[in-house]
């Protein structure tokens, strides 16, 4: 194993919080592999690389001598929505827990060393708790403690209802860390009190409590929002190799060197400096940001493929086979509006959908991004290329 | 069975709220015995009179033909103080509940009918509950409308803890009637929140709600305070007959009218005038009272021992045979003072804890109260009967 200072180092870097700090130096001074645990939602195993950051750092671990617990929350997922308002948290079965594992292990394990990893559900010690264990579970916190909570704290304030259940859901977690004997847990920003609450509910029952590791929350592809597949702004860690390499070209200069840090775990001022000086062409950085990604997701003869296929696509002016070209029936001399052209060549279905992926930045034309929606091509180029997304792409031939 | 309207009448005598009532007499018109459910506190068996207000309510349930649910929440006094911090809050053992409950019943069915009680224990469904059946309890009530509970927001407010567990305890009693089908639900006044919350989580299991009764709390003997134990105000059901008759000869006029009122569930604006008008002595309606009490946790014939007895020892001046006679050693004539005469009998222990007695208002000289620690005894009258409380008695002789 490496010094202990050493792997405090490599464990801080792009991290927010390591939490308290000569706490968690003692413990890798130990020498014993330490139990880093990691917590995920059972409902939702379709991994982006907003979850990636987090994997990234547990890997890191791993590469440390350290193990990787993976737990599944499936207890509280199990419950769903126990008023039974929300159709959206229906209790999963516990063969839905299993699938969902099951999808789980297959895309953690692009980035975790399976060897080094223990799979864990929390139903394993929660179903065994009866509701004396529980109450006594919440004796160890108080109100006042736990809507300090921010979320909690804004939902009191605004006179928007917290069930008391939600109260449980933290200490449920909380208790995990207990059950699982953990050395260290690793979370979002967004989990730093549920993290800190494990090291107090760990004293209360008597354990040395866990140091904690916060990882930050990453951009989506717009950069600015947080990646949510909700918001459309994610990149899929079971995307198609094109479509993950394609997706990362798209994204800004500035979102790119974000990602090298954070996914790459890159101390990125040498690149910025690289590409400040003109020495590193920002496009060179994003391929291999892009190929390294897809390598670690698939393998690097899929990164390659990828590679060529979007060097041919968008940048040669090569067309891949498979872009339709659509001719330009009128023999057009006067530039001709752009979303016209989209929905004659049936790209989208009306010209005020084209309008709208304009103004979204879905819209680029030979590569470029169109944000303007009132944007003319000019047939004397003869041919021009819009791409709708990384998906729709067509060739559009004016006639000469 | 009497009308239930008639049946609404006599519920609501001495009671603070019998809620809703409409959906209570619709209870009633059912013509079925309804299930009365009173929740009792497992760690205390020593029941009294503050404990009658409401078990005489119930009594009256059963006459009217209902059956009574003597509850005795064992399920959080076996879990006890879960943080361990109170000594005083030690978890019970199964057979600690067991000898309490055989307590609770010698002492409840001097009032209630064996007949028409069921006692029960919330371990019963409680041990049989998991955690996942507690988080789903707890999502049916919010922690806003929680921190209502009056001494929740006031402890809240003054920034004082409240355990998350705390949160717990009462949708526990809560889900008690569901448990058990509880039509109605009976407390005191400091219950309120607690019974409509019982309302609130039978209709989330699709249950009628039940209706609740609030009596009111009793003072205690010293008129201002809630009767408790611990305030020494008290008048326990197992205390010996002699002692429940002599201190509630010792209450004031307005205090017995109350007493008349609460625990004989007796209509006191006749009483009233007929004492405001002098057609009733006080002191006879006092006995009345009084003897009535003994007649219902002893029988008629100890009643009838008490009242002699007291008629005996503290009017007619005629001294019991058990009361010790102190002589006073010196040839006395000039007045000597009460507190110094308490010391040499052996009444207390010393001048300064005859002098509290005096300020509690504890001490009787011939069966008049003496307020004044400076109250002197005159020799010529040849002697003194001393009383301390109800059990502490000496008679002082003088020598002439």
């Amino acid at each position: 194993m490496k010094e202990p200072t050493t792997q405090l180092q490599v464990i801080r870097r792009g991290t927010v919080d390591v939490l308290p700090e000569d706490e968690f130096l003692t413990k890798l001074r130990s020498g014993r592999p330490l139990r880093v645990k990691f917590g995920a939602d059972p409902s939702a195993p379709d991994l982006h690389l907003g979850h990636c950051v987090a994997l990234a750092k547990l890997r890191e671990f791993q590469e440390l001598g350290h193990t990787v617990i993976f737990l599944i929350g499936d207890f509280t997922g199990m419950i769903g929505d126990p008023t039974g308002r929300s159709e959206t948290r229906k209790p999963l079965t516990r063969d839905q827990v299993r699938d969902n594992a099951v999808s789980y292990q297959e895309q953690v394990f692009k980035v975790l060393d399976p060897a080094k990893t223990e799979i864990r559900f929390n139903s394993e010690w929660m179903d065994a708790m009866n509701a004396a264990d529980m109450v006594r579970l919440c004796a160890h916190f108080t109100v006042a403690r736990m809507l300090e909570r921010e979320d909690f704290a804004r939902r009191y304030a605004d006179e928007r209802s917290i069930g008391i259940h939600e109260f449980l859901y933290p200490l449920v977690q909380a208790y995990d860390s207990v059950a699982l004997k953990a050395d260290v847990e690793l979370g979002g920003t967004d989990q730093r009190f549920n993290l800190l609450l494990g090291r107090e509910i760990q004293k209360a029952y008597g354990l040395e409590p866990q140091a904690i590791v916060t990882v930050p929350l990453l951009e989506g592809t717009d950069g600015r929002q947080k990646m949510s597949k909700s918001l459309g702004n994610a990149i899929g860690i079971a995307d198609a190799a094109d479509d993950i390499f394609g997706k990362l070209m798209s994204i800004s200069d500035e979102l790119m060197l974000r990602y090298h840090e954070l996914l790459m775990m890159q101390d990125t001022v040498a690149l910025r400096a690289a590409i400040d000086s003109g020495k590193t062409h920002p496009m060179d950085a994003k391929k291999e940001l892009a190929a390294a990604l897809v390598a670690r997701f698939y393998d690097s003869e899929a990164a390659d493929r990828a590679r060529d296929a979007f060097e041919r696509r968008f940048q040669k002016g090569l067309l891949p086979e498979d872009v339709p070209v659509f001719e330009w029936a009128e023999n057009q001399t006067e530039p001709v509006s752009l979303v016209v052209v989209m929905k004659e060549s049936g790209l989208t279905k009306s010209t005020s959908d084209a309008r709208r992926l304009i103004s979204q930045g879905a819209v680029r034309v030979d590569g470029e991004r169109v944000s303007d929606a009132q944007h003319k091509l000019d047939p004397a180029a003869r041919k021009a290329l819009i791409q709708v997304g990384t998906r729709r792409v067509c060739s559009i031939s004016f006639r000469s």
